[in-house]
């Protein structure tokens, strides 16, 4: 595997040996004082964010330097694109400075897809960096489904079968569309829960139920997976308000209580509380958001361990 | 000691403790071309700063990396808080990534503890990061104070039954506060000198001596602390202008020579010279802001290795 | 050497022997997967950036990294500098602090050099920081002038007798300077090629060639070197307008051909493709932006070292 630009990348044996490598992170490192491994040393990996972002950065900078690699962070606020430079001669010019690994956000959905083309085609010395997808408009963030599909498997004991809805702004969600093309490949029974006017055409087509009634659905779900609320795209009229969303689609107590017990309740992050999920709710048993960022830093380390260093063919 | 969060956290002893782990950090890398000590090889430092820095970031930092610490820096401007995320949800994520400690600036007073309840709180494994504050508002700055009191022990020997004067704006200054309640702690004796509006209620009851007259504090001081002034609090027909404030309070040339000669002149920086500390003045033998920045790093080593490592129990 | 703050700090043996310390680096790291040499193990390199650039922010991070050393990125957004301090100030903070050092860009010419004068008049232990200036107002860039006489050297066989023309805005470019004198200084043989109002009075006194006609020039070249446009320079009926400039001094397709074949094509990037240059020819096999941003690296991995570490007198 040289990139991972989206699920589609994936087979379901590269997923789960993906999943079974992020465990093997997880277990060498674990209530270890010294988190070090000297896995990617002398490797040179860049993150390249043209959006804001804490959690992925942080967490793609920790897996990186975890494994001992060189890690350098470039934003778009200082990028030379501000003088006019296009992505292509940005992504080439990252590579010749020595990047091995370019991490890809983008707001324009298949900017990393082209980044992993154009460094390629213009490497100098016939060896192209790996190229991560870590969030491209509203397109992919395969990255965050792994994570969320490895905090599934290790709160249900298995994805196979199981019935995960995911709820909210489908149509604006990256991670919502890498969680449905992830979950299914796994296995699992999906069901996208949101108003018909925050449900992308065609959804209907990716192998997973379609519904619009929440509490119907939740006490049929072993998982519910809560997107973040993108207000800024609910003001001006549409519908629904922010307000209406948040009653008819906000996991709050009582619906929590509609929840099968084992039930296992995701959120992505950044969460605002009272909004999409109830305060008390994201801290509940059930609620997975820490595991889910825990898991986030072990995922990526498994990503960036197969695409620069590889390892056994059949996992 | 979990957490340094405010000079209440630590006793004489303790306090004492730091200063003399500090000095062991200096002699171990004095002259030395190969500053890097493996002390905290394999630990995750995060700086997370809601409010800019140079210095004391870049303080932590250094201080970190020469202990082989991974450190990771957080700043407002790209963090999640900006899309609405609560503080307590950002410092939950931070430790999940993988923190072993935090070290926090905040506005608002108070922050960096409620950090610390908070992560521990939500701790997935039962092991909260330590927290240390940076400076919170208007309430304290722990380390500049350590910082202060290493250069003030350095340069008179001790620290015990020498005046210290404290200048300027009190009121708005975390530093004149962690400082005071240190210096005091540690036997000295502390005046507060400060216009009556610039002098918080009450002061006169935190053990040290309060003053509005500077010049004739002068001559009976051992060390004199010059605080930056925050020129933006004294605006809008507020009493004293920048320019009074200057006249009465800025440590002139004139008002130097007033001192005794073995008196140290401490600034914390950022220095505004021509304003609060004159130009000559701050490059004076008796100034120590340089001194004060270098110890800062050996402070700040000594702070990380007794939260992260800890040691002997009777410094 | 102590600092590198421009080409005249240089003798034409000392820039020979830089050149060839960089080949030197980029022969140890050549297709090795693991680049990381301890050569700079502890030693503390800060970057110190008042203006942004991501290409040689990142290409000095990277020199850095690759040698062990502890990089710490400073930038002017977040620096003390907006609180007020001086310059001055500023950098003695940052030496105290640690730094061996500084990597300075600064919109004001002469800055870096002013950085080397404080820090050692400042210096609390003797010691000075070494200073490199990474591009200061419109005086110099002398890293970007060796990564340019490396490409040079590499793709003509040597640099004494080669004809170089350097085309474009001149006048404000501190690119063109660095290279100019270092280029002249190895024996070759510079042409400016700019409109009069875009060619720095007293040009023909640095023992160049002074040209205004592009067309005329390029069949005589050995190479080509091409400014970035800062259109923002060209506005408010100065002339020429950047179409203008685009039309008579861009290198276009046609003006491609009318090189020699061996002719090699330098641009120091960011490229305004269609604008300085054309689509189709900064891809041609002539161009060499990518080898150059390569090379800089190593270029910037020998300043490091022979300022830090020294190394043989007569290289």
């Amino acid at each position: 595997m040289k990139h991972l630009l989206s699920i589609g990348d994936l087979t379901p044996d590269s997923a789960v040996d993906l999943l079974d490598e992020a465990d093997r992170f997880k277990a060498a490192l674990l209530g270890r004082e010294v988190r070090k491994l000297p896995t990617l040393r002398g490797r040179t990996v860049m993150t390249v964010f043209f959006e804001n972002s804490t959690r992925t950065r942080a967490s793609f900078e920790v897996a990186g330097k975890w494994m001992s690699a060189d890690v350098i962070n470039v934003s778009a606020g200082t990028s030379s694109v501000s003088k006019g430079e296009s992505l292509r001669d940005t992504a080439a010019t990252l590579h010749a400075i020595g990047a091995d690994a370019l991490i890809v956000r983008h707001p324009a959905s298949g900017a990393p897809r082209q980044v992993a083309r154009w460094t390629a085609e213009m490497a100098q010395d016939g060896v192209a960096p790996s190229v991560i997808n870590a969030g491209d408009g509203m397109h992919e963030h395969p990255t965050q489904a792994l994570l969320d599909a490895l905090t599934l498997r290790d709160r249900l004991g298995g994805i196979e079968g199981r019935r995960v809805g995911i709820v909210g702004d489908i149509l604006h969600s990256r991670v919502a569309r890498s969680n449905a093309l992830l979950l299914t490949m796994l296995g699992a029974d999906v069901v996208l829960i949101a108003p018909p006017t925050l449900m992308p055409l065609g959804a209907d087509g990716w192998g997973v139920t379609v519904a619009h009634d929440l509490d119907s659905e939740l006490p049929g779900l072993d998982a519910v997976m809560m997107l973040r609320v993108q207000a800024e795209r609910m003001r001006g009229g549409f519908f629904p308000s922010p307000r209406e969303y948040s009653i008819r689609y906000g996991l709050s107590e009582t619906r929590r209580r509609m929840l099968p017990e084992h039930a296992v309740i995701l959120h992505p992050g950044p969460m605002l509380r009272g909004m999409e999920i109830g305060y008390s709710v994201a801290d509940s048993p059930q609620a997975a958001p820490l595991q889910q960022v825990a898991n986030g830093v072990h995922v990526r380390m498994a990503v960036l361990f197969r695409l620069l260093v590889g390892g056994q063919v059949d996992a």
